[in-house]
């Protein structure tokens, strides 16, 4: 088993850093959709959360540059921190677009597709606290990828109801983008959960 | 040149699976798009081949971070696992919005792309064959390479076509996305194509 | 620091040939939407020079994987040659896009994400030419990502007002992808410019 020894410390720490600001991100997304709370202020909060991470992904890959040992492997650290990165930016673009395309009116896809981000995000960063434990990370991982699956399929239902002929077609335009960027979102949480998984087994 | 000894075969053999499912997958869309069979039985066809292919991929790559010396060099069949899942993704949401999309007719741009997608899905399948025999595996990649330029090329059509003033705006949309789809198909049969050569090269 | 040796020579001009590339492509580009020239017939110049890239970009490959040792990391040079394939690839698909669509009237925001490109694709060449001094490189790619947030400034500008009422539903779909390609091309120079920080960092 992985015992973290001091020099991994801050990366380690980094990485739950990243995993906090998603979480947060993530609840304010979901607080614009479902709590109709005001978008523009709300959507500056998430972009502040993303140049924060902006900052932290750039420390990571250069303390990554100048370390000689690393507690993972040096490609999967890029990797995570990487895909990390994109979460949050779909969840920074998604927000923006609500703003940008002045979307007031939020369809139940669209709600729950926030909601299973949030959850999304959650397992992220619990999965983050326990890559030292490999039987802690693979149900995290699972769950991960059900959540994908689930985002998916809601994706696929809020499409086809775009184009029952109750939504006029610059509205379809602006919800086709917002579903696309928030499915990206857990998306990314499964390219996430697929490099925990490597992790975690490289050093089981 | 390259031999297989016997702890490489499973390897081999998971990426055999792999693309003969992205083989019957690329053909059953062109059934749908060129024999008009029923879109949405096919389309969950479809479907389970990309679910196997997902469990397949997963196999892979736990085998992959369990295996301490690898047929090839480790990124790459990371990499080459990574790009077949992508392939078959795209082929899997092309049939997906169809049926999300409720599109009867198929433009000739569209029939060819499936019938492209099929002839560089076999292309894919001969290159995994022919690993281990490098003056095989290059004229492979040059014919999807070259495939992909001319799916390139129908697409490029098929989207002037659409804004020529007969098409609705709704079925612009609708088609626009089809294409995009199909079109990145053969791309990341091309990106395929160029991890084969990468592993042909090293190993020649 | 890094001192380049003969057989690093010939990567080193590679690179440079790319980048040169890429500036011409990016001052093509301009030309179109700024001074208006000949869309189709500059359009075909910058596929040209996408394909000389796509040759030049097999030949780094061929070489990495032939070569033993190598001025940088490998997987370095792998992804620097990629990253800089998706850089040209965006400006011919917006050049293209032009033909296609039947573009003839250029927003601000459309001159402007011209303009960023182009300085974009300056500081790339830059960048490569620096590549042996850190404390060159550095200043080179805060400045790629100021100007990656510039773009993505003016691109967000140009989508809300896509949708203020003044343009049709036609030339709002056929715009929106022409600003996506072109957001796009300053995405990839910023994927460029990590490279080259983490491999002047490495190298220092």
């Amino acid at each position: 088993m992985l015992r973290f020894l001091p020099r991994e410390e801050k990366f380690f720490s980094l990485f739950s850093e990243l995993a906090d600001n998603i979480v947060k991100a993530a609840e304010l997304l979901k607080e614009i959709v479902v709590n109709q709370i005001d978008a523009e202020i709300t959507a500056r909060s998430i972009k502040k959360l993303e140049h924060i991470n902006d900052h932290l992904t750039h420390e990571i890959v250069n303390k990554l540059n100048k370390t000689f040992i690393t507690p993972f492997d040096r490609e999967d650290i890029y990797l995570l921190s990487m895909k990390l990165d994109d979460v949050i930016d779909y969840i920074e673009s998604a927000a923006s677009l609500i703003v940008i395309y002045k979307i007031k009116t939020f369809t139940n896809e669209i709600q729950s597709l926030a909601d299973i981000i949030v959850k999304s995000a959650k397992q992220v960063q619990a999965g983050i606290m326990e890559l030292h434990q490999i039987h802690h990370v693979l149900p995290i991982c699972i769950e991960i990828n059900r959540l994908e699956n689930e985002a998916d399929a809601v994706f696929r239902q809020g499409l086809a109801k775009l184009f029952e002929g109750t939504v006029d077609t610059i509205n379809i335009i602006k919800l086709k983008d917002l579903y696309d960027d928030m499915e990206l979102a857990t998306d990314r949480c499964e390219d996430v959960a697929n490099i925990l998984e490597t992790i975690a087994v490289k050093n089981q």
